[in-house]
């Protein structure tokens, strides 16, 4: 941590600044500069947590913080790429994991369909959501159990891993009987409940970015998780909100190769959520690869426009897989691999 | 909803997107213009929830709402403001209810200290957290129920009624035991279990904002808590997230009067997170009162320096009470009074 | 300037840093701590331009700036506020400067009767745009020459001084022959030709918050015309840019107070663009002065619903009226007079 | 446009809006629904100017505009792609162009091995800044016309076609007898008096986005330059401000296939500048080509530390040749060729 001092900071308010960071038992450094004299800090393990007390100090201008707030879920901590397996499919090692299904489950047919679509066509775990948080309370919130059991069943169908949003504590232990990997929607990302709950399994969670959470609320969400024992997460870049309405969201795809730096943990990427139109998910998607994602969530429903949600943005099975022949050669191009359903 | 037609679209398409609303059970109005048609809607009770399968229609550009999503929450709902009572205050009438406290309860003699001093200077509810949703998880998470009851203890002393955070669903039977209201924090504006929980109760609720959340998200978050039978509802405006990284966040205060118009809901200000800075707290709260608020919610400490969080953005008691008699001032010249603590 | 080195950097890579530091003739000031080594910088004058050699090196991690980049607009190079006086109207003292006319000159009778209007309900300064920019090419831009010399006629008809908007350094001369003030609009705040050239008048400036610029944009952009010698630039915030979209634009009157503590320029509030709407300019004008603004500036018009452009937003003389008599009670209230046409 | 009456607007009411249309001489449509009434215009033949005066009368709730505000730039008007030939060099066929340089020319032997270096390695545009806005004044600023002369000697030895930026009107005759493309930056997206002036000519623009424009914006400031009769634009993103201050700006990637179905022009991006780190540039190029952009503008330099501005951006020769092989495995991925340096 760095104090700056005030332009016209006396010696003595200097010295006070001094004098309290020795009573916190840290080390003080001043450097004395041509406008204003800065005093760093040394002897801290982590994030100053009573910094406010220098802040108070006559003459103090500012704080700089050096150190990150996190801790286990940096590339400094560990340093080798963390492999989180879902159901036997690896997510963040050398191949590219497609995650693809309907926005929600809506009846048996519709889920075998787009299940066995989306497998055909070479995805790896299939989404679904049962429990499905909504904007207006006046919107459908999903099957629950019913739409649980038939992801099993679409499970047992296909033999894709199922990866599936909890909204609460309450429903967590029913859906830890279902899901192969738990996701955690963007309004929740910091629903600090719910991430220590999952902290305690050792499931594989989803966590998707909020749509306002800069990169660094991202690792500290995460951080959370790992905190309470559980390493298997996966980041989601989904979309953040920006000035521009001519898109739901503004996908954020500089956070991919970002987040790879900062982080060990597998970074994927939702193009549906984004743009919320079919038409743009194809070429985000492409994207996505590019950047460097470890893999994409995709909705794809058997007949979007009567989806019950999200229909937008859903694609139909056709044109999903011909996006994933474009995600093959983009792969290869990148000297990555598709994963294929040969790992069930 | 209005359907804009592309320019280029035939006049079967036409056709086929007024027979889709026909099927859907309502009533096209195609309106032909000069480059393009757009076909009105009627006979909707509400949003059309299927409106996708018009999106996908062959030459269908572009889909616009003008049915606002919330119900409950707007004044063309129910004409007249609300007043939510907590403890006997009344939140929402002529009279500006501010409620002040220390950011955490930290122990029983700061907690007792703070909440003796504001009441002397006028506040009329007493805030304190006991459960504390944080960024990081390696920092202080609050006394938990030990909070709780120094926050009854202190409601005992002073008289004043007492609001506090509930986090979850599972320590919500626990906070409804002491709390005259509860507080919904910014992350989690939209946990709708959470909101659904308190909505089945009858317990007055603070609502605040979240940082990426527009006004429309606010109401429609609110719109949970009505829709579950619980009408006492006041929303808080407490800064969003923009470009800017001058201060922490940035208030929105313009949110106050739209608000105000579009709800019948009262709206208080929370000058304290947003800045992040003690000495810009009393002219926001000026700026807050003369913009139309309800009320404020402002962090005192006794000694902020050593505050075990937030401790920069807290006033201590005697900048308190300055701001109480600037604020006073203020209410005059807008017609209103300040809430006295007379009401105890 | 602070290097931050990474977690595994080597001494030698530390060592190389503090070379190259020496080598630019600064002072390197190496703080090792428990997880990385700071190093902190000396000597510099002002910012260090090729601080990019120093990212450049192996085991950098971040460097951190310490000293502002702005030097003349701040507060630490000038403690006392600076007042702008436009033709004899002092802005920035203790008095309330509100500036009033119509956006447009759209003709000598409505530039006359609005003149007259705000005149007699208290504002000092005229404003009227003879060069508008428009986001569109289509829309009307103004009259041109034809407009300043109706503007010069308002100011004789009501002893009124006069600010309107230069657009391009082509036209300053001719503005410079008509104008009191010379306004720069959002879009041109960082037009750096245009800065430097109404820096070398002495003219007074109103230099409007571009609506992606911090306030630190903001400063760097006045200090454009104060390093080219003219120190009478007035600051005006007029909402920014963000993700909702409830509103034109987000007015940020965090900005107001944070402005007077860094710079010692005068800071008024365009209450009128910054929300689009007529029935939200008040409540947002009560709370600007409350905030601690030098004044406002507020676009009224006789017949708004015939006004060639932002006639949505204008107040009609009435209104105007009403609402100087309620900005006189929280002037009032803050204990600042408004300025009034006695100046004249 | 839609006009939204109130829902307790009274009949009285919706007749004059309706009289009101009429006497613009347009025509209404009255679609009475369930909560209230919408009124569709037909008849206008653009955006309606005077919208205002609809806004203003009672019972009105809202206006919603169905129109785009832009014209030649859209696709609706000019079905094909617009292929803009700079020295030779197609951009928006088929072929992807890279435009590559130093962010500012410094001296001649920089600018020649820079040149020389990009070329070898595939590019076809040389790009290098003579004039350079800095958000500081104490920055520097560009060598002006001996740089032009020193990128037009860069010309002459290596056969590249030229890209430079023109900040001003002034300056705009001096660039024009130098450069083979003229930049507007993204600052002066808004210029509109440059934008006028650069229509007039016929040498082809690049447009970068201004940081706060949204899509549509940047489309209308399109809309100026082809209004004057300058066809040749090509649009360039580069990163918008948001929140997140993980990065200088974020690069909204999904702008790209969005601009493509809304206009015919050429877009390219500029990964450079988005991220402000030379790491971070190779993945997001790719990605900026597997969006789908017709081309890139990249910052070359040969030796960064010692780069008077933006090193901490720049590539060196060696990272852009490696870039170039990477991209062009991405193009061959999509069925689109990297121009090469045959085209001279």
């Amino acid at each position: 941590m760095l104090v700056v001092m005030e332009a016209h900071a006396t010696a003595e308010q200097i010295e006070a600044v001094c004098a309290e960071i020795r009573a916190m038992g840290f080390t003080p450094h001043p450097m004395p500069g041509p406008t204003r004299t800065a005093i760093g800090i040394t002897g801290n393990q982590g994030p100053i947590e009573q910094a406010g007390r220098l802040q108070r100090l006559p003459g103090v201008s500012q704080l700089i913080r050096v150190t990150a707030p996190y801790k286990r879920v940096s590339r400094e901590f560990k340093e080798l790429d963390t492999i989180v397996e879902v159901g036997g499919v690896p997510i963040g090692g050398q191949g590219i994991a497609i995650i693809a299904g309907p926005c929600t489950v809506e009846s048996r047919e519709q889920t075998f369909n787009v299940a066995q679509a989306v497998r055909a066509a070479g995805a790896v775990i299939l989404r679904g959501g049962a429990y499905k948080p909504r904007t207006s309370p006046y919107s459908f919130h999903g099957l629950g159990e019913a739409g649980l059991q038939i992801l099993a069943e679409a499970r047992a169908l296909t033999g894709l891993p199922v990866v599936t949003e909890v909204m609460d504590t309450e429903t967590l232990p029913l859906v830890l009987e279902y899901a192969d990997m738990l996701q955690i929607g963007a309004r929740n990302m910091q629903n600090y409940s719910l991430l220590r709950a999952v902290g305690r399994t050792q499931r594989p969670v989803l966590l998707k970015r909020g749509f306002a959470a800069t990169v660094k609320d991202l690792l500290l969400a995460a951080e959370y998780i790992l905190a309470e024992g559980n390493p298997n997460v996966v980041l989601c870049e989904r979309g953040i909100r920006t000035f521009d309405d001519s898109l739901r969201f503004t996908l954020d795809l500089g956070a991919v190769p970002l987040i790879k730096q900062l982080s060990h943990l597998p970074v994927i990427v939702d193009p549906s959520h984004a743009s919320g139109r079919a038409d743009l998910v194809i070429p985000m998607a492409r994207a996505a690869l590019a950047a460097g994602a470890d893999g994409l969530i995709v909705e794809v429903h058997d007949n979007p426009a009567y989806a019950v949600c999200d229909g937008t943005q859903s694609l139909v099975p056709d044109s999903f897989a011909g996006m994933m022949r474009q995600l093959a050669r983009i792969a290869a191009a990148i000297e990555r691999p598709l994963l294929s359903s040969v790992y069930r």
